[in-house]
């Protein structure tokens, strides 16, 4: 293991958090909040030292293998989590160091599930600092450190692959830098979009800059304890529609502004999300007819709820968790598709989903044609064995962190609904579950051991498992 | 498709259960029940003169591919579903086809699950039949007609293939007839062995036989309405100890049986199997201590679910619905482990769980020594790139069909954890869930609707799904 390189690293993650907290310390500022603004700025000093600390000895070798990519990456995420959750404390907002950290991996991981009851009394400051995480969180502090920094040879592709989710890369452009920066552009460009679009439909700007963070990030976190409830229709049309736009493969984005828009719209996996969504957003439209009447009201809620859970947000405008059976039944499911591969959501993502299922008709039509060759084709391409195989054991490993931490929260002795979606929101970073961990409710009533698991849970979801899973075997460790 | 033959052999399927419906028959006769033997001798001619019509054309071929081993086995069983059926509704014990056939089906599949509020009123001879079916099913008609009949050349391995469980067929000696015939020869010593042990122990001989049948063919159907709770301590030992056994790979008692104690322990299942038995065994102990008091009851009554739920017999001693959530988060993991394969059991089989685990761990070793080699190895042998392929996609397919069902049964508006379990109780063939499926309700509130899904479950989860799943691909139906 190339221990100084993974330190450098890091550093250099905290340096920018540092750079990055001084901007809730500024609206602090604007809002007259002088005392949460000095929190921030010393929460940034304090990264900005540790992150000095850790840069001093330059690596010999600026060679990181795949373990290292991994180990950087989670240590990174873990790192900047722990440090980020400092001004929540120092600013007493949240005064619990704990709970503070499962807030900050909340908004890193782009979760969105909050161990505070109510938001609205947070200072503006402590309100921009939890949206701003989604932001960071949402395209990913690696991916913007290769962006800008000149960082890396030719082994950042490792980093890289940490930290994008999806069974295979997809790298733009030859370069990964080259790739990064215009991930990052497209990334500013929603942004910016998004909150103009809110702006014109009403929003202050405080309140359309923290919503589209959480929105483009696809994180969730609220500023109103009734997240999205109380803005007009028309806005919760255009955050549905901006949470979609997000949860889109951003190879599409790139493609169109390369004028290859007909490319773009036969990637199958956009495709098939789309037919999700739409798919999903009438059977609860139907389903919702006993509950609300007015025939728009019913699409409009229904088709929010459906987008905030498919591409992992978490915003909600009512309280999903008092619909009919046969509609929680879809957003549960929904909780472990996620959306495309190659954008900010969590989840399982549609791609491996689809290879998956593929699988399935691969091995009946073998049963059938036990001559004949079978490949499982995505886009009229062949899937690379090493890509399915891949899958295959994303799925199998997605299956054994849940039911272990499934297993491990029943110990708390809450019923079966909590727990169950609990681990589905965590791991699929998407905010809210059923029962006791729904919309109208929060996580604060865990146990710390609890909490630590979620928040593993949280970690390992945004991660895609692996980066985290590679820590717990002592070989990732061992120099060479 | 050489659909003579396959009619040929389901026509033989027909007869046999003709000859085993006689059985019940006698049953009631000796306890008087003469109308009720009167309606099982009728079925039983039913069965016979449909097995006649469809034996009437003799194939011209007896090649069987594998797509025709599946639809045989599949069609098959539902037949036998079908007709085991009609003496319910003809006796009057189950006035409705559709509850007379899931109660069939259940039977069968050994599944355990059933429709009636109170069993205590039934017959003799309908509860010897509905015990009786566990038998038939546990070890496999299609197993049987292969040992007795010179039916089939040298393509009835594909029979057996889809008729036995787990993710390879281990034929014990060369010849599958020789293998089938052992089967049954070992099948029928357990089961004599255990009747003997129930009656020394001071059960009747009917109890003893009917729950003997519920044992080794790890069906679940009680013929009193408290299941096995009013039976003597002892009883329930002896009860648990035959239900382990029957969890076991029926290798390890054929290698005793040649006095190859030595690698019948070596198998990693078995012993696997067995450490599951013992931890979950002492975490639902001790989590039951603020439960029940006495130390010997806890053991005995942790042991006995745990026994019960992992071999996918469904017996049940305590309402175990209303255990603390640790333990019942347990037994619901056990419901999809199931036990050894090459056993009577359904679930997911401890083989595949233990390959899927071992290719998590092959992953992560590829990700940190790229350029090794690595294999998974069972058994200290490498596992077929084939078996691993397969028992990947078996996993896809179980969580496709669990899916599928769950969301088509939450149309009923029960709530999620009665949904989810039942799912997990007729796809594993246990019997018994949690919530409205608890061990101490039964699944007759179902619509006709959710009863077939249900029915469509057992089928799947006893015949490891992909004979039924190749029913619904049309490519399967053609002939060639």
């Amino acid at each position: 293991m190339n221990y100084f390189m993974v330190f450098y690293i890091i550093g250099w993650i905290l340096e920018f958090e540092a750079a990055f907290l001084l901007l809730p310390a500024l609206v602090g500022c604007f809002y007259g909040e002088f005392r949460q603004s000095l929190c921030f700025l010393l929460s940034a000093l304090i990264s900005l030292l540790a992150g000095f600390l850790l840069k001093r000895k330059k690596p010999d070798s600026r060679e990181l293998y795949m373990r290292e990519g991994f180990v950087t990456v989670s240590l990174g995420w873990f790192s900047m989590s722990a440090f980020g959750a400092i001004p929540f404390v120092m600013t007493g907002d949240i005064p619990h160091y704990i709970d503070a950290l499962f807030e900050a991996i909340s908004g890193f991981t782009t979760t969105g599930a909050s161990i505070l009851s109510e938001v609205e009394h947070l200072s503006h400051a402590g309100l921009f600092w939890r949206s701003f995480t989604h932001w960071i969180g949402g395209m990913g502090v690696f991916v913007f450190i290769m962006a800008i920094l000149p960082l890396m040879g030719g082994s950042t592709m490792n980093l890289m692959r940490a930290e994008s989710t999806g069974p295979s890369v997809d790298k733009l452009v030859p370069r990964v830098k080259d790739s990064a920066k215009i991930l990052y552009e497209l990334y500013i460009g929603l942004t910016i979009l998004g909150a103009i679009v809110y702006m014109i439909l009403g929003m202050k700007p405080f309140d359309a800059f923290t919503t589209i963070f959480g929105t483009v990030g696809t994180g969730g976190f609220g500023i109103r304890n009734t997240s999205i409830a109380s803005y007009s229709p028309q806005l919760q049309w255009a955050i549905t529609v901006f949470m979609l736009l997000s949860g889109i493969n951003y190879s599409v984005y790139f493609l169109i502004m390369r004028r290859r828009a007909k490319e773009a719209f036969r990637i199958e996996e956009v495709r098939w999300y789309l037919i999700f969504v739409v798919l999903c957003t009438g059977l609860i439209s139907f389903d919702l007819r006993d509950v609300c009447m007015g025939f728009g009201e019913r699409i409009r809620d229904a088709a929010f709820q459906v987008a905030s859970i498919i591409t992992t947000t978490g915003f909600s405008t009512v309280d999903f968790d008092a619909w009919p059976a046969f509609s929680k039944s879809i957003l549960l499911i929904l909780m472990f598709v996620g959306s495309c591969s190659g954008s900010t959501p969590g989840g399982i993502k549609i791609s491996r989903i689809v290879i998956l299922t593929k699988s399935i008709g691969k091995e009946l039509s073998l049963m059938i044609h036990p001559r004949q060759v079978q490949k499982i084709l995505i886009d009229g391409r062949p899937v690379a064995h090493e890509t399915v195989r891949a899958t295959n054991v994303f799925l199998v490993s997605y299956m054994v962190v849940y039911v272990s931490s499934f297993l491990l929260l029943s110990i708390n002795e809450y019923d079966f609904t909590t727990n169950f979606t609990a681990v589905a929101a965590m791991l699929g970073n998407i905010g809210p579950g059923f029962s006791m961990v729904g919309p109208t409710q929060n996580f604060g009533f865990f146990s710390p051991f609890s909490k630590l698991i979620l928040m593993f849970d949280m970690l390992a979801g945004r991660l895609e498992l692996f980066p985290l899973l590679i820590l717990l075997r002592p070989a990732a460790w061992k120099k060479y």
